[in-house]
């Protein structure tokens, strides 16, 4: 009802604010039996993590996480996995500027109409800090996944102006090994320095991240309100920062013709079936058909900009907020761990779910 | 967990095929006490109905709806509402063809996949037939809005490339007074004839609605997964042929810079709060900030089209489809009531929820 | 959140006034596949129905059941199953006597008070009646349960002081012989000239229901909150009436000691585990241990007498409430099959979701 | 789905293992401007640990709580409270005994049948220690139903064959007086001298608790599945150890007849409304009428006794398991604060919920 869970079968709630003891996240409706590699969840928390680039906010948090419950010698046992992240560092100092003040297009306003009372420390409960706990219950998800061949790849395709088009290849190789986590390393470079010269000027900018998700079953997903691409719509936009979403041909259908739209059936040898063009994004009546899936996400320019900006007070009066604080110039590059962490959390939960499908 | 209901406090669950008794829902969680209007369902469900214009299916359903419990002398009881509306035209012979093919870009093959065993009638489950319920739904969820002064808009902004912009005067009161449900009367008469067009030519267009809400209270929504946003989304993407989602800015904001997206907050005269901007749409941190609530969402071309097409048969042999049936040749006129309908049943059950905000 | 839904996956949603238009249910997460036997459906609502012999309430309902959706060519598609049961017997002159009175021990006081708006007609949707819709969602249920070999047996243990006891043997095949439903023809004899003797004082009596669950297999439950036993109890705490339930060894456990009450693991030679006794009713830790399942539930004598008794109007004021209408003098027998419904739906919702226990 | 969480509103999720890391609780829906009182969760805590009294388990553990998030400055904030209580007496060693052993009547067998692997060490999951997490969770209940003048009291009423009767007189007042948790002194002496003596036994003894509901607002509670008294079932039910549970007059109605069981209605000077006897337990049709709410729960014999037991162990081989351990000899008198705390927890959800009830 609160609305901090997310999922049916393979559960996650996430707790905890930026600045108070820890974060974490219990995931109820893990499955037994299944092998925790530490070192694979540690590594996702450090693709989130800030401080890791030039390009991010130079705040330290090491993220290291512990398993308080439900893994057993290394395996899940069924009962409800809980991860806490402990906050290391706890500036409260540098937020008490905004004690009283609400910050243009944060949460400052809105939590404080809503609930009358908040943890103010750096965003509190509206701190994109929280996504921290959706990475690690995604790294289980992932593992989950990776037992059943299913890849899952998000990067981002542009930053500002500079998006990815057909003159600039692709390989998923090189996502990682760029700052930006674009699959093209000369672009990669372009969308870097974009992104300084952005800093520089005390400003933001937004971006868009391209997810992927190749062998996944075919049967997946349910067919009226919990459609797979509604239930991944969903968790994209629940990412701080999202403002759209689209699968498959997206957008750009609104132009098109059915004729143009439509993808055919093509039988394989092996008895398989494909199609050949992927205008569905691989889901077809909300029920994955066996081709690859892909979205996009779009993203803003993060709201806290190193300027001074009208606003109010909580009292109701006109002041100047100033512009301080160590933040992300752009999010898309410390996001892309974090869409692939929802998009595994999505697919695990009705993966599991397609077991209740048939007598 | 079979994904056939909706919404947390104001629940619906719908049910039924195309070609079946009927189809219907349940709306549990409904409040006591709410006058309901009969004639205003039927309104919206004329809406929504085939055979209203010459640009929509010439299908023929009267979808007459009966309230079957939980109204109580034209007052809700707080007990379920049940509503049924009968299906009239079941032609299944028509549909014969398509017992052992599946169509390109249908739920046809994902739901035999999936399931084993479908009703193969005019698409079963899968039909969009299954929005009447919503609709039905959606209106009582209208007349609860309506109670609170909130107002909900939509209308046709783009029918394939022809598209609303700067130069076209918008008119509320213009969108039902022309068959496209454009609020402007000189683009609807060019998109009514680029659908009459695509009609002939045995094809689909596809096109794109706007959604505006009006008067909702400052404090909408939760926090993390819940995000008003988010609901919103998903609300849309679980409607047939949507791909695509964005709120306030969208994917626009991808290329804007934190210093133009920002919205400054305004106190007013009256103690009230606004913003000089909008670019959040009307929602900060998941949740309402008393600004116009606005959204945009994608359709794609219809699936049939009257042309034969290349596919694959349930023996998985290489078959051709022919073009039948009486089908939209573009689908976002009648779905105009449909997200009006879906964005009214996410806004209620959030306003419902906020009830439990604080002690 | 309204109450009306029970279950996580076979989940049912029940609707209607025992005067209105219909009643009826959605069972949402019944699996594709399963062969749906229509006689079956009508034979568990003929158990259930009104004026069946001489010691239940002489009411008139046929309780006929229509399919609406979910069911194609006779087999369940994994779409939701909408069952309805249209209200023949509708005296609403009956009852205009109650419109203005609470009547003792019944919900007229409560609902009113929690909806100010209430169906008064026949108790609406506080009437028994509404367990029809539960029963035919029942043998939904046990459908699916007969296909796996578990058997559900429910019988009249006591009526009054008239209590089953060692020195009446029991069978099962008996159960249906008689009109009261007890396993053994001379006390059912019994019970019957009790009933018949309360009734003809004006009065009404209380009574017992013991039930046997004989093929569950081993490791259906859930460890913490959702025990077998948990779900059960409030299963059968929700049908009209019900005032206790226990399991297993039940109250009797509170004089007992652990080296009575242990009940000892034993290997048989073909590798199965059993116990020497069974105290624990076949549960334990909230999982079943393949030992049979056992509970009783206690039903207190029917609220609606034939005498008049003080009571208040909805204006405050002290009235008498006049006996009248047509209702049972002993709940419990025609309670049978509503047990074995409500334990039906239970055992195969935990059926389904221990398909989720291991990767 | 896991069943690892309680409550629709006001709702936990709880995690943890006995020997594990710690133990805790998520409690998502606790409403904004709670304030809470740190010292009050503590002592409620005290009475339900080990080692407290010469009647219980002599394990340490010092059940200190930390509170995670959802508070700041001593006030709730409307995020997710979460708290953790360590684990400090992890003697694995003692547990290393049962590993490859299945105790009789413990849920080592049903646990390993439907996980295959599990956390062996003092019963893992499947640990009463779990309940401290609902007892900390249950306390914060409590402050907001002391703020909304709801009492809750439980006490033990019945130690074996020793129960409280008419000959007894009653005083909440001498609860916490005496180490069994009976209100009366007396009998309280004579059911510790009878746990005494079981225990030098080697034995263990069952019991009941009484809990009643003193202030309860009329209409809390659901009409049909979720009636008030079916979720107070389930919740107790869900207390390990627990047999049974009946409310109101309970078993006792069987016998019962409809002249003596109703409750007739009485209109008071000031315009409240209240009922000459109370055998319905304060609910009437699933929903609150403002009398006081009583049940009574029934608790087997702790099945870890000191003496040898024939069982099997992992291999399927016949065995015997040595009695070891420092356990309760009687569960009652630390159940009292359990049975309170999901007294608690399951009325704030309902009236939480009947905030919904009216438009």
């Amino acid at each position: 009802m609160a609305g901090n869970s997310l999922g049916q079968v393979f559960r996650i709630h996430t707790f905890g604010e930026s600045h108070g003891h820890s974060i974490g996240v219990v995931i109820d409706g893990c499955p037994s039996g299944l092998v925790i590699d530490e070192h694979f969840i540690q590594s996702e928390l450090d693709r989130r993590k800030p401080g890791q680039s030039k390009i991010v906010t130079q705040r330290k948090e090491a993220d290291q996480f512990e398993i308080v419950s439900g893994v057993f010698e290394g395996i899940t046992t069924g009962t409800p996995i809980c991860i806490l992240i402990k906050n290391k560092d706890q500036k409260s100092k540098d937020y008490s500027h905004i004690k009283d003040q609400f910050r243009p297009s944060h949460a400052d306003y809105t939590y404080t109409q809503k609930y009358g009372h908040r943890d103010y420390r750096g965003g509190g409960r509206s701190s994109a800090r929280e996504t921290a706990a959706r990475v690690a219950a995604g790294a289980i998800a992932k593992l989950f996944l990776n037992a059943q061949k299913v890849a899952i790849h998000a990067y981002v395709s542009q930053v500002g102006s500079i998006a990815l088009n057909d003159n600039y290849p692709i390989s998923i190789a090189e996502i990682e090994n760029n700052i930006v986590r674009c699959p093209n390393a000369k672009l990669a470079e372009e969308m870097v320095q974009h992104i300084q010269e952005v800093k520089k000027n005390g400003d933001t900018i937004g971006g868009k991240i391209h997810c992927s998700i190749i062998g996944c079953p075919i049967g997946i997903g349910a067919p009226v309100f919990d459609k797979l691409h509604a239930d991944l719509g969903k968790a994209m936009l629940s990412i701080n920062a999202v403002k759209g979403f689209e699968y498959g041909s997206g957008f750009d259908a609104v132009t098109m013709k059915g004729s143009q739209h439509n993808d055919l059936f093509v039988a394989d040898q092996e008895g398989g079936v494909s199609t050949k063009s992927n205008f569905s994004g691989g889901i077809q009546g909300g029920i994955s058909n066996g081709m690859e899936i892909y979205f996009n996400v779009a993203f803003k320019p993060v709201a806290t900009i190193m300027r001074n900006q009208d606003s109010i007070n909580t009292s109701g009066e006109q002041v100047e907020v100033s512009g301080k604080g160590r933040h992300d110039p752009c999010v898309v590059p410390r996001a892309v761990p974090i869409v692939e962490a929802m998009a595994a959390l999505t697919l695990v939960d009705h993966i599991l779910r397609a077991r209740l499908d048939n007598v």
